[in-house]
């Protein structure tokens, strides 16, 4: 029996993912901290508001809404967003798409054949990265600055490469997953003009700049291309609503030329046919009654104070070696440890201590990986949890710089 | 600019439909009457229930259900599938998915390379053959017979292409889209022997075989492949809540090998991340209660009267050379003209007449197509729809075969 050799190429050379197995397991541990997910605190989730707007909405528009749906998305909830952002778009110009995810898959169907380059900031969202090569692309790494990606490195690139090969450059501009950091306004109008001049696509991925906790808001690269280079249609601007109301929504929506959005739609018609519909209606609903301004309030309200507190916390207990940024907002923290320590040797040690961490080599295209850096989460674990967590964290950093062969030694 | 340039190349091949758009023009008329959806009638929709349901898991569990959840679906869900439906597979042989087309579109990218070859029933549910196009499959006819597929034609297939291109055989048994036949218990038996033989995985898709409306159940393939050839393996088996909750809310299923499972898991993430989570637990929620027998009732009590409705207007009022076979449940009926006319052309003389059904052309894999048959659903229209708007069709039908080049006259 060859059954195996069934299976596509493609999806044989997909990688099963140790370190999510490990992390589920630690899961069940009791008085376990973990640092490690990309979740919103269910206590933001507006539970009670939902599960009325669910009611209703299946009872006033059932007949309509428990049917198929157009493979764009519904018009109420294009309208509502519209409404609620400010936005100066077309119907035609949005989709509705099953979170961020899905946004994120279509845009990619529509542009990339086997062996297409995507540029990408490194380190950057391993969820992308995964998707974009199992879709065969070929990856290639801009350096993270403390103020968004290299551009020097991008022009290099550019030129190293040809842009007609290079279909997108994908970038997380707002309190980037994994980094937290956030890129200038300058770099983002340069960006557009470097992306501009070579004819190349920006695939701008923004699940997290609502979740701003300090700082002054930043136009987005959309906005820049359309408002100040009237080239609206450079950006695929993806946004979701899974950390403002519940990832388990699945709603997100994705801004482009209406060529692009006509594709995209197609793509969602193979995939799912229609994103869920009774959701769509419910957040059109929650948008329309005008609750999202204070519920956002809410939410920035609850994440304060623990981004306050993870930056306490590593300031009081982190040797002296260990580098980060303060994030503005966004869910990320990053850690980078001296070049000759391995995040993932850190991991067990973590462990042991109970307490869980994202490595940073998962967030590096397959070739390109660098181990010393590591990513925590800060909104699904309490304020005690975060100060504790931190003190083991710090702790098994400093075993691990203890370790005969590292280099470092501690007194303790 | 080359932008254009810039879009995939599988993206640039895709089909636009121009009928699609046609027929969504048709929408707006007043009394126009349309035999060419594929949706559910909305009275059968469970609003009162649902409407609760989402509130209360919403109210009860939204802490976890609007959190990101495993990509596979919601264990209570799978748990609640299993205990309904009496099956006897672990949840690792199941994937939750969003809507039937989701499944299929995760088993084909486990899979399907570009250039591999999937064998289709033809004529066959064309949302499946512009998936399996868009990503580059090579799409192998097997003619309909009125017991299912012509297994003579797909041995001589096999032979002519070797087994191992040919990665799976795609077939509705039950009520099938579009002709409404149904495959015999002996020739699923002889497919599975014929699959087996040949390793190839059979992709059964099933959404429609809860709708009986006359004559004995008959075994799944899945099932045949599982307790007769101990094979469980060799099936991808599909099933959808769409006909019988609403499609709205996309909740479907797949059972498979826990390999393929695992595989299409990982599609599903890259796709969608997770499936929509509160229809998840509506859904399992509603099978808890143990709602879904009565309502399944409800749902052919509804559809039988206008099953006979179709039957009985064809009989009075299209003309002799109009052939079809009556289905015993599902949603649709094929009609079968002589070989020499188009329902291309029939479609634009039936639109004058404010009546509307889906071209037989478009249910063929490209280069395939054959013209003189046309796929009318009765499950959308009224019983009285249903009558005004077959006697519509046939005076439309008649003015095609009295047309000059038809070489059909009729003495009115």
């Amino acid at each position: 029996m060859h059954w195996n050799k069934k299976y596509s190429q493609l999806t044989q050379k997909m990688k099963s993912s140790m370190i999510m197995d490990l992390i589920e397991k630690t899961q069940g541990i009791p008085g376990f901290i973990s640092f490690a997910g990309g979740s919103p605190s269910a206590e933001t989730f507006p539970k009670k508001h939902l599960g009325q707007l669910f009611k209703q909405v299946i009872e006033e528009k059932g007949d309509d809404i428990l049917q198929y749906g157009s493979s764009g998305g519904d018009k109420e909830l294009k309208q509502a967003i519209i409404k609620e952002e400010g936005l100066s778009v077309g119907l035609d110009e949005m989709q509705i798409c099953s979170g961020a995810a899905n946004g994120i898959y279509n845009a990619m169907r529509t542009l990339i054949d086997p062996g297409d380059i995507i540029i990408v900031e490194s380190p950057t969202f391993l969820g992308s990265l995964v998707t974009f090569e199992a879709a065969g692309a070929k990856i290639l790494p801009v350096a993270m600055q403390a103020d968004g990606m290299d551009l020097d490195q991008l022009n290099d690139l550019i030129r190293k490469h040809g842009s007609k090969k290079i279909k997108f450059i994908y970038t997380i501009p707002d309190f980037q997953n994994p980094t937290g950091l956030t890129m200038s306004l300058e770099k983002r109008e340069e960006l557009v003009e470097i992306a501009l001049k070579n004819e190349i696509f920006i695939l701008e991925d923004d699940p997290y700049s609502k979740l701003r906790l300090a700082g002054t808001p930043i136009d987005s690269i959309f906005e820049i291309a359309g408002k100040k280079y009237h080239s609206q249609m450079l950006v695929i601007a993806i946004r979701s609503f899974s950390k403002l109301l519940g990832p388990g929504l699945r709603i997100a929506y994705a801004l482009a030329d209406k060529k692009i959005i006509n594709y995209m739609d197609s793509w969602l018609q193979k995939v799912n046919n229609t994103t869920e519909r009774v959701s769509q209606q419910a957040v059109a609903a929650f948008l329309d009654k005008g609750l999202l301004s204070s519920h956002k309030m809410l939410i920035t309200e609850t994440y304060r104070p623990l981004l306050k507190q993870i930056i306490t916390s590593l300031q009081a207990h982190m040797p002296y070696d260990i580098k980060w940024v303060n994030p503005q907002g966004g869910m990320f923290l990053w850690l980078e440890l001296p070049e000759d320590l391995n995040t993932d040797e850190l991991f067990d040690k973590a462990v042991e201590q109970k307490v869980a961490f994202l490595p940073g080599s998962k967030f590096y295209p397959t070739g390109y990986e660098k181990h010393n850096g590591l990513r925590l989460n800060f909104t699904f674990p309490t304020k005690e949890q975060i100060d504790e967590g931190i003190k083991r964290l710090s702790k098994a950093v400093k075993i691990l710089m203890s370790s005969p062969n590292s280099g470092f030694h501690f007194l303790d």
